[in-house]
Parts: structure tokens; C-alpha cells; sequence
């Protein structure tokens, strides 16, 4: 068996922990597996406290990020610090500048520092892998970068993030509202104190970014995803989505389309009959339409320390066992995003009415006007004078059609609340 | 870019006619991904008119197998022939001797001569490949070599038949019985006029004993897996299943036990709550569980031209990329089978019996002498002195003990049809 391949871990908490367990716990079948032992040698953190139930052995214990960077006895810097900026990209830099390897659970700093990081990588003939970034323990960026990379991607989506589909399940589950889930989640530690990152969908925006980068082999270009998050979600359109046959989902999407690269997140009606549909709390999911394979759906844990380690890990052994592949393309193919504008599908609105003669017909007028075709209406009970929910789909238009018809709505005085509109995605 | 990987394709049936198709359609983004460019050089075909509609190109078309595969001009050989020996295993240890990588769809040559093969593949230090063997177009073993390698393999499952998921799905949805299904799928193709192959359970056996090997690191050993087919799933059972919250599938098992390594294919009744559970038709799916990543599943299609195809070409494309980790392990881990009279789990029995008192105290009496547990048992209507269905789940319980219950069951004067047992599978 060859030398060991010498790693140091940038940050003991969730995920940096799991990794020290990992390769502790496993670590004969991991050296049997990548040919190779994989040591761990240095650590970077502040906090003694957090060595704690840790068999760290004689790694070195390192405060200065720029020492650790530079340590001349590691092979691989594991950055497991996160934030887009600060200490971890300047770590990054730093180490792939010393010549080392680095891996990364980080999506916010490769979602916007990811070309560049790419770009040093590639000078610098090392692995810059981050396959825990997105989706946790699934292994969905290798399947796209080598398990079906004989395909050309029609369109890759998913479930990125285990916060908004626990809320979103429970919400279904128990017909509660929004808020009401999101403060239980946030007792059971499922959602941050503060939980803006996760339920406005910039975490699954971040996941995004680079799954469609993988995918299609471009640059990460996170500015251009169209985001939307959970929060106007409610109960009685959950109730209305499983009469119509639908789950609702927080996906992030990305397709090429002949407007460009189309890179959304938002709250989608999924048809029960998909495979995604039944993905359910904190799972995650991706779902890729390959020209040839098909749809394939990789679903398992998207967060937590073991399943983010399992994933790190497996970079790891990936370096050592000399599977360097760039993680993103360099030079990478450049796409026009695809303005939201054009974006084509079907759409569920609700809207809130006066029970009263005459007001469907002035809704289904302004569709009409956008040259939008319903596919479906329902108003359920009868409460004259009273506000009641009408719900409508519509059949495929474009979403600036949809946007004009939406605001013509919202005029109407028989309108008494913002209109609601949630994309259905067609799976 | 360096000089190409030169193929040469055994067999332009259904997956190697969509081999050729795939590197055709998608030439240039694979070249891009693994670095060189992937071009046909030669075909072994007895028959000219298959080559209709292809692309050949400059493709040398052979008739000998043995020329084929010491043809200098290819590095590679797909075998695409299939069958578990004859002409496949021949070109197949003719190929590695000859020096070529070998890339193979054959389940059924692997799960019985793979432990030789890979044998001489490593001692020519040559690729032998099958990703396309297992599940289709699922990348799942590459998932278990490399993106889960860090884990330990607590349990691997999976649909590996289309046909059988596609009986059993119809077989649901219409209330009909399985041979009326069955002459249906024959007549829409998704069955073989002789269909034993797949309903016996025998390829979900072959696919089983690669999937085992490559999670645990051990030799194949396919003459050891307790197979089952389908043929005895009544619609009675699956409506019994509906109402007790299962669904019917036909899985293939592995697990290590504190008996041996536990490879079984059964109908098992699986929790609506699972996500097999809603893998339709003819797709496959299959599940990892791992010490650390959890649960991950992955789901697609498992047969046809075109996503076998993808495995394929990925294959070739590891091997093109330099990507060339064996397939089977060698030396291979040894493992002691399980016997099956050892395997622990739950079951339903479904019983024909005379509607008369007494009837369940006998069959109580029978399962509480071997100290099988009762779950559940269900007795719908009354029809005094007809035969009626009874059914009844069990706890978790030694196959032996269930087994001489229910020989004991079926001694009995008031039971009128040899019971039905389906094992539940915990998930």
C-alpha cells in the first residue's frame, strides 16, 4: 500500500466532526477501498472544547488559518468553516496556492466564488471537490459528472433543502399553517433560529447553482436563479394541491431552454404520480432527464453531520485513489440565463372573492385578455357576499402572460387579497 | 486532447444498437467530459441487416469472435452478446488475455463466472466493467464503489426486474390476476415469450449476486441467494396488502446477518411509508443503507436500449478518463452464506379456510407452539361452512419456526388451499 494521503479539517463542527468520526469509525474499509489510508493530520479551530468524544490522534491543533493552509504535512484542506467569504475562502485560496487539495461542503462560497476557485484549481493542478455541498450524503454530482455523463441534460431538479420540505410535510401532515411549523421545526432544531437562508430558498439557490453548473458544464451563475421561497405557502393551498393530485414542493430547477440556461427556485405543484411527490420531511432528492437514461432520482439525506461526512469522505477517497476530475468545467461553457419572463408552464392561482354573480367572468376575461387557457376551476361552497377561494389552473403560457393576467386580477374589486400563484411543474 | 479510446462492440441487438446510437448523438460532449474522444472501431455482428440505421463508420465488421477480440486496432471490448457463457465468455476471456478492457451488460455471464473474470482482469491489469449489468441505466454501482464507499453496507435492496414491477404494478391497479397480466406484458413486449427468466426471480438472482459483491467487497456467489419469483401473488393478496398498508414488490436482498452474508429474492411486502414503495411499472430502484449516509435510493430505468446504453458509455468513459477501479473486488472478501432458515423477519400468511368456530384457536394454537408471534389478522364477511380467506401478519421471527408453523397450518382439515406466505420486509 502506497503513503497515506494526509488530510487536515478546517472546523469541528456538525460536519467537520462527522468527518473525524467517519474516518476513525471506518477507516480499514476506507483504506481497503481507496488503496490508500486516509490520515487525519491537522485540524484548524479555535475551540478546544470541540475536540471533545473526537479521536484526533496526532493531529496537530492549528488556530492560524494561513499556518494551517501551509502545513506542510497535509495533503488535502478540508474547509468545513462555511459563510460565502471570510475565513473559509481566504483558506481556500490560501491552501490551493500551497499546492493542496481542497474539499468542501461550503455552497455559499462556491455559489459565489466558484469560478474563480475553480479557475486556481485548475493553475494549480488540484481537486477542488464538493460534493457534500449539495443534496448532504447524496452522491448526485459524481452521477452527473460520471455515472451519466453520457447524456446531454434536458433538465435536472430537486429537493435541496430538508428545512422547507420538513415544514411543507408537516404542514400537509397536520393542516397547520406556515407559521405555526416553522416555530415547532425551529424548537426541534429542524430550522434555524434564523430562518431566512432556508425558507426564502437562498440555500436551495446555492445548491442550484452548482448542481446546473455541473450539469450542464457551465459557470456557476448564481445571480441569475429566479428565487422564491416558502413563506406565502399556506394551508389552504396544500388543501387544494391534493385535491387536484398534487404535492407542493420547494424545487430548485434548472433546464436549458431556447431563451438560455432557465435556473428557478420556487414553490412547485408536483403531480402525485411523480417520483418526487413522495419525498418526504427532511429528505432530499434530484431528479435528472438525461437524452438517453431517461429520468433518475437520487434521494437520501440532504444535511446532518454523518450523511455530510459520508459525502466529504468520499471525495477524500476519491484524491486519494487519484480520481482528481474537475469538479467544474474550466474553461467553463458560457450560458445566457433564460429570463423568467420566458419561462413556459402551467399555473394553480388562488384568489380570494366576493361571492358574488359575475366575478369568475371577470377573472376567466383577464386570462383571456393574456391569451391564458384555463384547464381547471374550483369554487367550493356558497357564501353570498362573502370572501371564498377560487382556485385556477391553467394550461402552458408564458410567465409574462401569466404576470400581466395576475395583475389585471388583482384589479378587480371583487379581488380581496393578493393573488396567490404557484408554478406547476410538469413531471 | 489525446488520441482516442478505440471500441469495438459485440453484438448489435437492443443495448449495443443503442450504444452505437449514443456515441453517434452525443460524441462531442462525451469527448469533452472524458477528456478523448470514444470512436467505434469494430463490430462482431453475424448479421449485416443490424447495422441498419447505425452509424458505423469505419467501423470493421467482424464475424469471428476470436478475431474480433484480438483485432489491435480496438482497446476496448463491449460485450453485448449475452447469455451466462457460450460466445460471450469466450470473447470475453479472449478479449483480457488479448490485452483490451472489458465493458459488459451480462448479468447472467458475471453472476457466474465474474469471480474468474475478474480474476484475469486483474492479472492483465485490464478494466472489466458491468455498471450496465445492474439496474440499467442507475448508476448504482459506481455509487457503491465510490460516492458511498465511505459507508459500510448495512443493507442493500432493490427492484431489479421491470417486468416483475410492471406485473405487480398492473396487477394492483387492475384487480386482475397474475396470468392474465402476464399474457398482456407479453403482448406489449415488457415480458419474453418464455418469461421464467424474469418472473422465476432468476435475473433479479444475477443482478443481486453483482450488487452483493460490489457492497460488500466479496466474491460473487450467486448459487447461494434463495430465489422466489412472482407467480404465486394473487390479486387477493395485493388487495390484503392495500388494506394493511403495503405494497407488493418483488426485491432482491443483501445483508450481513451475525449468520453470514444474507442474500435472498422474494415478494416482500413493503410500507406504503417506504420510498420503494412508490416505484412504478417498469422502473428499478435501488436502496443503500449505510453507517453513516442513512437511507439512499436511486431510482430510474433498469432495462432498454437507450439508458443501458448510458451505463455502457459511462463506463467506457471511466475507462477513457483513467478512471479504472475494478469492478469485483480481487482478493475478494469470503463470506459464509446465511441459510435462509435463519433469515429474521415478519410474514403474511394468507390462508384459505371453512368459515366454522374453532378455526383461528387451531391456527393460533399452531403459530404460539412454534412462538411465532401474531401482528395482525384480518377475517372479512362470514359465509358459515365456505371457504373463506384469513389472513395474519407476524412479528419478527425465525423463518425455521415460521416454516414448522406453518407446515403445521397446512396439516389442518379446516385449511383448504396451501397457505400463501409473503415476507414483510422492515424499511
Amino acid at each position: 500500500m502506497t503513503s497515506p494521503l494526509r488530510i487536515g479539517i478546517a472546523g469541528l463542527g456538525t460536519v467537520g466532526s462527522g468527518v473525524a468520526r467517519l474516518l476513525a469509525a471506518n477507516a480499514a474499509p476506507i483504506a481497503a477501498r481507496a488503496g490508500r489510508r486516509i490520515e487525519l493530520r491537522a485540524v484548524l479551530e479555535r475551540y478546544r472544547s470541540r475536540a471533545r468524544g473526537l479521536k484526533l490522534g496526532r493531529a496537530k491543533w492549528h488556530r492560524d488559518p494561513r499556518e494551517f493552509a501551509a502545513d506542510p504535512n497535509i495533503d488535502v484542506v478540508v474547509e468545513l468553516i462555511g459563510g460565502a467569504g471570510g475565513i473559509a475562502l481566504d483558506l481556500v485560496k490560501a491552501a490551493l496556492a500551497a499546492g493542496k487539495h481542497v474539499v468542501t461542503a461550503n455552497k455559499a462560497m462556491l455559489a459565489h466564488h466558484g469560478n474563480d476557485l475553480a479557475l486556481r484549481a485548475s493553475r494549480s493542478r488540484r481537486a477542488l471537490a464538493f460534493e457534500a455541498a449539495v443534496a448532504g450524503g447524496i452522491p448526485i454530482l459524481k452521477a452527473l459528472r460520471e455515472g451519466l455523463a453520457a447524456n446531454k441534460v434536458e433538465r435536472v431538479y430537486g429537493i435541496l433543502n430538508g428545512t422547507c420540505n420538513y415544514i411543507l410535510t408537516q404542514m400537509r401532515d397536520t393542516g397547520r399553517d406556515f407559521g405555526d411549523v416553522l416555530k415547532e421545526a425551529q424548537k426541534l432544531g429542524y430550522a434555524e433560529r434564523d430562518p431566512r437562508f432556508d425558507i426564502d430558498g437562498v440555500d436551495t439557490a446555492h445548491k442550484l447553482a452548482l448542481l446546473a453548473a455541473v450539469a450542464y458544464g457551465g459557470a456557476v451563475d448564481f445571480k441569475s436563479i429566479h428565487v422564491e421561497g416558502i413563506r406565502h405557502v399556506s394551508a389552504l393551498d396544500i388543501e387544494f394541491a391534493r385535491e387536484l393530485g398534487y404535492e407542493i414542493k420547494l424545487l430548485g430547477v434548472a433546464r436549458l431552454t431556447p431563451h438560455g440556461l432557465e435556473q428557478r427556485v420556487h414553490p412547485c405543484m408536483v403531480p402525485r404520480s411523480a417520483p418526487i411527490a413522495h419525498v418526504e420531511g427532511v429528505f432530499n432528492a434530484v431528479v435528472v432527464e438525461g437524452d438517453f437514461v431517461g429520468r433518475v432520482m437520487l434521494e437520501g439525506r440532504g444535511a446532518g453531520s454523518a450523511p455530510t461526512a459520508s459525502a466529504v469522505v468520499a471525495d477524500l477517497m476519491d484524491i486519494a485513489a487519484g480520481r482528481v476530475a474537475p469538479g467544474l468545467r474550466v474553461p467553463a461553457a458560457r450560458f445566457k440565463p433564460a429570463p423568467m419572463a420566458r419561462h413556459a408552464g402551467a399555473y394553480y392561482l388562488r384568489l380570494m372573492v366576493v361571492d358574488r354573480p359575475g366575478v369568475i367572468a371577470a377573472i376567466a376575461a383577464s386570462l383571456r385578455d393574456q391569451k391564458v387557457s384555463m384547464a381547471q376551476m374550483i369554487q367550493r361552497g356558497r357564501s353570498p357576499d362573502k370572501t371564498v377561494p377560487v382556485v385556477i389552473t391553467t394550461h402552458e403560457t408564458e410567465e409574462s402572460s401569466m404576470r400581466r393576467a395576475l395583475d389585471a386580477i388583482a384589479r378587480l374589486k371583487t379581488v380581496r387579497e393578493k393573488p396567490r400563484l404557484i408554478r406547476v411543474e410538469a413531471l
